[in-house]
């Protein structure tokens, strides 16, 4: 990739960290510890620089994948970018009951889930597929450590997967899944086709 | 239908039908009663055993209603079981000052209304259309003969449509054009097409 | 236009106003003064006739910012007046400690934001873009001037924008797109395309 392909997708990808991270914080989902350090907007600094760079290393391993797909049209990238943003957002949004239950929103995990799905099945072929699983195992995992340093702390009843959300695993499935296809149409986009 | 696929339809019915249901009883919007007889996950045993022949049931339906279109596209399918189930977990969202009102929340019942008319409008064809119909009024009958025999019930204020959720019409009408349509996968895919 | 026609995007913008209003006032989210005369439904009954002719004022606009493309397909303008409703209708949703901050739901502008580009991903072309665009900026500062008359007033915490909420921008911007893809699909209806 190009260096400005290259920089388009950190930037879009902190763009869309600190987009959706900010809602989680404002909302009391999620929470950085003094340790974490300065702040841009709500995030810790290194957060939109640790998604961005993750969506940069989505787009390498998608390249690695097989040929990508022809056909440019901006509006796909636009729908993937909203889609998992939509999903973000719906992670900050109050289910019945909720806290009055001993355990983590199931409903919360399904919607989240459900609208992956739907992202994928509307762009996403078997190389998408697989970045987005290995999406929802690295993003997670890197939460997990993040959370183990304490840096940041998901609140209780939502924390049910090794101190992070449950939501986390279809969360970042769409975001591979949304990356995987956008890195496509920047490839398609220098030679513009049919 | 072949066994194999009579077998598949009973199998997502029945596996979605535990998925919603466990976010509607977590949250309390729905409850079984003692007398509904022992659970799997959430639900009543009977309650995924009734999804899954009704989703037998609407199968059949539409393949008697007319020819099915052609092509198989896997995604279509994952997209339609994602886009119900969708509905079924913004069942368990709170509303702004949710019980605070006298009656059912109208934004709830638009938004499932609003989702099952987008759901509908990617995959339906007519006789899609007619399947939704069909479930959008056996289905709450159903219910509302269950909550009749004390075996299950809806939580004050979600409960305005004879004491079942108002917004259970549009759920099983996006349930029965997404059977409709999988249906249609199915049968597309003993020939695979263009 | 036709005079049917007219009547026809008048009639669905009317309804659409009065459908979402009602989740809208019901939630308490907006409350009608006194001074704002007779109700229609839960709103006030000038609130339907402008949106009414809001519609028609953003069909007539289509027309004139350029050739429409072929094609007459309903689904399509099912799902343009859905995906409106569901944003219109997410806006009534509660989000986790809303309310506990000092200031609007971040996770519910950023949710209604990213399900109005999805719909415009999926219909939109650069006419309605400015459709949409327009409605953005003529919607909100008509609310705007309505609040100020003292006709109408948003609650606390959903009244970011000068009195109304921050979430009407993108609200009115996907009614734009939508009232501009459904214009299109009335002028394809008077000859059947391909």
């Amino acid at each position: 990739m190009r260096p400005r392909e290259i920089l388009f997708l950190f930037a879009i990808g902190a763009a869309g960290g600190l987009v959706g991270d900010a809602g989680n914080v404002q909302s009391g989902i999620t929470q950085y510890m003094d340790s974490a350090g300065p702040l841009i907007w709500k995030s810790a600094w290194w957060f939109p620089l640790l998604v961005g760079l993750g969506t940069i290393a989505t787009g390498v391993t998608r390249l690695r994948l097989g040929p990508t797909r022809p056909g440019f049209d901006p509006r796909i990238g636009v729908g993937a970018f909203a889609g998992v943003i939509a999903i973000y957002a719906a992670s900050d949004i109050a289910f019945w009951n909720e806290g009055l239950s001993d355990s983590d929103s199931i409903g919360k995990v399904v919607l989240c889930s459900a609208l992956a799905l739907l992202v994928a099945s509307f762009i996403a072929d078997v190389p998408g597929i697989l970045c987005g699983l290995g999406a929802a195992i690295a993003g997670p995992a890197v939460e997990i450590a993040i959370v183990n340093l304490d840096l940041s702390r998901y609140a209780p009843l939502t924390d049910g997967l090794f101190g992070v959300a449950l939501w986390l695993p279809p969360l970042y499935f769409a975001f591979g899944v949304a990356v995987a296809r956008i890195t496509e149409l920047i490839v398609a986009r220098r030679t513009p086709a049919t």
